[in-house]
């Protein structure tokens, strides 16, 4: 029988070794992050996003995408309100025609005021945006921007890797944190037993796996995405547990072809998870956690498989449109919704963060903490500069 | 003419001698409190209610209910979200599977991790419960609990009273003594003078009634039920006023016949009020108002009237449903709703508390307040213990 | 070409001259707002509005318009729940029947307590009330009130001037500073460029207009209304301007026989609107932001004309509805309430007050903010006394 980890530190209530983590409730600073999908940006046109709490414009201009601060540096409204376009690479306040070039966020026109000292003086704070495989990424953050592939999930940009990003989200109101946590729990696979994805493939699934090895649990090598990777193969099952005399047993029993691994689950920094296999053999789900503000985050789903066709990465799509999405995103990952939004009042107002009593399979969550304690490039903090000064 | 009372302490806007009272905005610790009708738990059925600010959740096993914080020691989620009971005696939350006894919150199993160290070694607060007459009674406290009836209504559990306890419940947006104080309120009945229960009943419904002797007001002997007592016949009706000429006067005004008594209203420790008779001769009125948070509470009501047998006590409770119901709950008592409502920006932000100017009929509301304050077991603080730690 | 004003002050980030008006977030005290229309308010009838954070309400007796506090002194509970009236002076609380007279807010009876000491011992705290012109006017303050027409837009009262007041008005969303701001603004014009109110009138209306002169800005002499003024002519229009080689143009420019002048717009103490013409020639726009609470304010819209006649008058009134309404309110103002909700973010979450960045065409704004700091009659604080105590 394999041995299954033991750590004191998880069940203890004393100090705790993940005080930063504690302190990003509006997330990490100096990360990339998903803002939209790309086609939800066609080519001149212009949209408004929140991430950690800070308010977003992106336009694509001439095919590349744009982020500045959706806050006229005037008056403070929102471009995105009516987001208004008089030229190619430019964004006009509607309200008094501030109008600032995306590419550096400078005030290059002022329709109300055309010959406004202010221009050239005044400069809105622009956004590193990045494009790949449908999403578009925004880094948050000071510093200049490491690589993209730094802040996601291994292989997520491979060019083999045909990725389904079709416009899957949704505002979910808990923190960011508990979103992640939820994600990657090694346990909470028993919130799905009954879901119709698990029924309909009759697909043996544990009530729990319980991590049994920490060998390559934590991946934190410089020049590589950091996260906790829960180990594929190292997790011991539970298939029945008996209360009271009254056996609970997973729905469907392993027989002698069931694979006797489970898909490798990891969580990686700012908010990516990666699940690989699900939900069926040969496909990978990403997914991830922004934070909008404090009590809620957008919630992102995408699905890849190695492709070496275009026409293959199109089969690909119409298979999860067809037939996963609905089965995936509404009637098994709801669960995980709702599991998210009901910790939101004990963490959020009756001191959830000290009081709760973490158990074994929890040590994945508890490393993922400490993880992100020690390798995140900063805590995003309300009171943190959100308008470049005049130059 | 009846003298009526008079009480300097009443009108001044000095010191409050009811200061416990003042802070109890969550309600008394260390009492009883009803939680739910017993026709609303069948038999092995779980549900949530929130009372004095805690969150409980309620099971019934082979007849006997049970109450332990519904709130799960692991990660905080309510069990009530999705009640899942695996066997009799226990809840299980639907997220982890972590696996309480309902008898004495003990952590019997964990489906997620079954040889968990946590099993046996954490616990649940549990909440004493006890059911009579229909309703479900939990103890809010850290205390021994004394007996239930010294908490209730004074006769409420006598034998020969039938109960009608069918439900009647509604979540009223106002804190809890808002509440407590209208129903107990000598004048308030001037708002109820052209209620449909007045007006079909034809019933000289006097403008007010003032109390006129503080003999037998304030009961508060040791070993029974707390509370204040309006007099049923120690109070001097007001028929008639005159505003700038203008005549305002009963709308039915009492005959040879009609009887020179009111109901006799009654005001108890925690916050159950007793109106004998009403709506008529030989019924009892019953109602609680259960602090749910700071800013609302539940609003019960039940009836009683004396009887022999059980086919009178199913007559009289024909007679409720056909008949008085919607007279009282819909068309009276909602008079009571709007006015709890109406106060409650003023005690709640406006410092209402300190500023309100009281009159003579407020006595029996100040003894009420006094006897709160003096014989309440503690006060209800959200900062209060809510979960039992490890053992 | 015109010379246009400069302004250092407005353009940097250091000392505000305008302290007390940022702290007027609940408007100035001991001022006169419009409360309500008179049509609102039939003989007899009372009603309850809320101005500058205080309840009011509002009685019609014997044609004339009184106004007390709307909260009752007992418990609290507004009047204006259920608005009961036995008298002709009277307001009496629905709740427990304490009477006041309006005329001086005395408590006059007590229904429920016919010869209770209070009487005549309380006063309601009451406010002055004056009606002109189809505009009910309260004063808010302690002080002895000036003549309204000091707190009035310059000529609204003249006696040959009709105004056309006939309820329009409604809750915006935004700080009151806010909409006198976006009201009052040079620039703010450029919003309202594809009105259907522009489109079908085919008016050359600039992209904006800037402040040329400071002559005649500031109204501030002694026993007149305090105001800012746009000034007619002297401002430069704005007709044409380039982005990044595109030309942004006004939809119709100016032809030969196209009037000059704009619109004289100018904002008066405490909150009062003109735009002279507006919408067309020989018609004035009055407009008033009263502050309801820090976060809203009531919007209201009247329109007037010189009339020589009853017959002028009424033909005016028709013109107002069934012509110009729509195309103003519903088409045109729209636009000016989309930009105070829009900046309201910014203010009240984001230190917006310390972090805009005005530039030259707010220079009028800045000089109203000034004269609003010097010549208002008081802060309006929440903590403001808002009942007077016992006599």
């Amino acid at each position: 029988m394999m041995h299954i980890l033991e750590e004191d530190a998880v069940l203890s209530t004393g100090g705790k070794p993940w005080q930063p983590y504690l302190e990003a409730a509006l997330g990490f600073r100096n990360h990339w992050y998903p803002a939209c999908y790309s086609h939800e940006l066609a080519e001149g046109q212009a949209r408004g996003e929140q991430l950690l709490g800070e308010r977003l414009l992106l336009k694509r201009i001439d095919g590349r995408v744009y982020a500045v601060q959706d806050r006229c540096l005037h008056r403070g409204v929102a471009f995105s309100v009516r987001p208004e376009c008089h030229s190619k690479n430019t964004i006009s306040c509607w309200y008094h025609g501030f109008t600032y070039d995306l590419r550096d966020g400078s005030l290059v026109a002022v329709i109300t005021d055309p010959e406004s000292s202010l221009v050239g003086k005044l400069r809105l704070q622009t956004y590193p945006a990045q494009e790949d495989k449908g999403l578009v990424f925004v880094f948050i953050g000071d510093m200049d921007p490491p690589e993209l592939k730094l802040d996601l999930q291994p292989g997520f940009l491979d060019a083999d890797l045909a990725i389904h990003a079709n416009g899957e989200r949704q505002l979910v109101h808990s923190n960011w944190r508990l979103a992640a946590e939820n994600g990657f729990d090694a346990a909470h696979i028993y919130i799905h037993r009954n879901s119709p994805l698990i029924l309909e493939q009759r697909r043996p699934l544990p009530l729990a796996t319980i991590p049994a090895s920490r060998e390559g649990m934590v991946v934190a090598e410089d020049g590589q995405p950091k996260g906790v990777v829960k180990g594929r193969g190292a997790r011991k099952p539970v298939w029945e547990v008996e209360i009271e005399g009254v056996k609970v047993t997973s729905r469907f029993l392993p027989g002698p072809d069931t694979p006797r691994t489970s898909p490798d689950t990891s969580m990686w920094l700012p908010c990516g998870l990666k699940v690989d296999p699900f939900p069926t053999e040969g496909i990978m789900q990403f997914e991830w956690y922004v934070p909008v503000d404090e009590h809620s985050h957008t919630y992102f789903v995408t699905w890849g498989r190695r492709t070496t066709s275009d026409a293959e990465a199109a089969e690909f799509s119409r298979e999860i449109e067809d037939h996963w999405k609905d089965l995936v995103v509404d009637k098994f990952n709801v669960d995980d919704v709702t599991a998210r939004e009901a910790m939101e009042r004990f963490y959020s107002e009756e001191d959830g963060w000290q009081r709760e009593r973490l158990y074994r399979p929890d040590l994945i969550i508890t490393e993922w903490r400490k993880l992100a304690s020690a390798h995140n490039r900063g805590i995003q903090r309300l009171s943190a500069p959100q308008s470049a000064g005049g130059v």
